[in-house]
């Protein structure tokens, strides 16, 4: 109790609850908000309060957005027919990155996770169903290469199938600018699976 | 301008001003605070701002604290002649940790670095002088062992000298649990001529 009273200790405990921040980072960041400007420890503050009450979920696709809908699901010259599915924005944000998708996208805020008690309510599941109502014929499912972002792509296609939308998987293989030496096995396995005639 | 008013770009920025984190660290943190509980954005928001507006410099040391005069320049049991001078409040912790010490701290906020503009004058060296009343007779400099850090040792004991005050520098050396092999020859050589009769 009396080291949460000690706004020194508050501030490294607020800090150490951030992903990728031990003990140690945090003692370094409360230590330079306190030698830094004002200004700086002023503008996270407010930057905090501010994100919370303004970012809400666009009510079409699911991404953070301060209008709704969102930028993505506003804009009147990407196609509706294809959707991209992702586990979260970052992942939104790096398919957008590349400018080779002019589609819309859709945020289902996680992947199926049963050890972890995450199912299909606690992700945006409902929400994308309710968007399959005849336009869209693609989802192009951009979930994360892993044992829990297969699964969400195999449960989404088995969802999708019944309304006659096509459900598409993007590719493994070995990242472009790598060396086949250092490949994990699984991703060669997915590499030659993959092959394709050049 | 409009990338400012976009509160997730604003926090992301706010993130990316602290040490150590940059443009892909503060988007991770961003996203991760957008999608936690409420309580931890509210709770680094308020200890951010109660930290700057309880923490302040201890009258007699220049330690941050929310007490005036600090614990340890308040501690009756500690030794009143010998302090150990620190350039910051996480190297006074970090000499505190060992037990060892039981004397009084005094922190400079810095150390000399003309190259970056720091003189003596941005620095706690005033305070100090101050505290040289007859009752110290030893000051540890334990600023780094850098360039710097022996630079201000080299001029504290310039200042110390005419009140009669001791001034000893730690030890700098080969590390404990290191291998010889590894350390540089700066270190090394340090090792060399900082050698006691066993």
């Amino acid at each position: 109790m009396s080291s949460e009273r000690d706004p020194i200790r508050r501030l490294i405990h607020a800090f150490s609850r951030l992903p990728g921040i031990g003990e140690k980072t945090a003692t370094r960041l409360t230590f330079f908000v306190l030698e830094a400007e004002e200004e700086v420890a002023r503008d996270l503050a407010s930057a905090l309060a501010e994100v919370r009450e303004q970012v809400r979920l666009c009510s079409v696709c699911c991404n953070l957005t301060q209008e709704d809908p969102c930028r993505f699901c506003a804009d009147p010259r990407r196609q509706d027919d294809v959707v991209c599915v992702v586990e979260s924005v970052p992942g939104l944000l790096a398919i957008e990155r590349t400018g080779e998708f002019r589609g819309r996208y859709h945020v289902l805020h996680g992947v199926l996770a049963p050890l972890d008690g995450i199912g299909p309510e606690q992700l945006r599941i409902t929400e994308l169903l309710r968007r399959l109502d005849g336009t869209v014929r693609e989802l192009i499912v951009a979930t994360n290469p892993s044992v829990e972002g297969e699964a969400t792509a195999l449960y989404l296609n088995k969802l999708a199938a019944p309304f006659g939308v096509r459900t598409t998987r993007i590719a493994s293989g070995v990242p472009i600018g790598s060396d086949l030496e250092y490949a994990d096995q699984v991703t060669l396995t997915r590499a030659l699976e993959g092959r394709r005639e050049i």
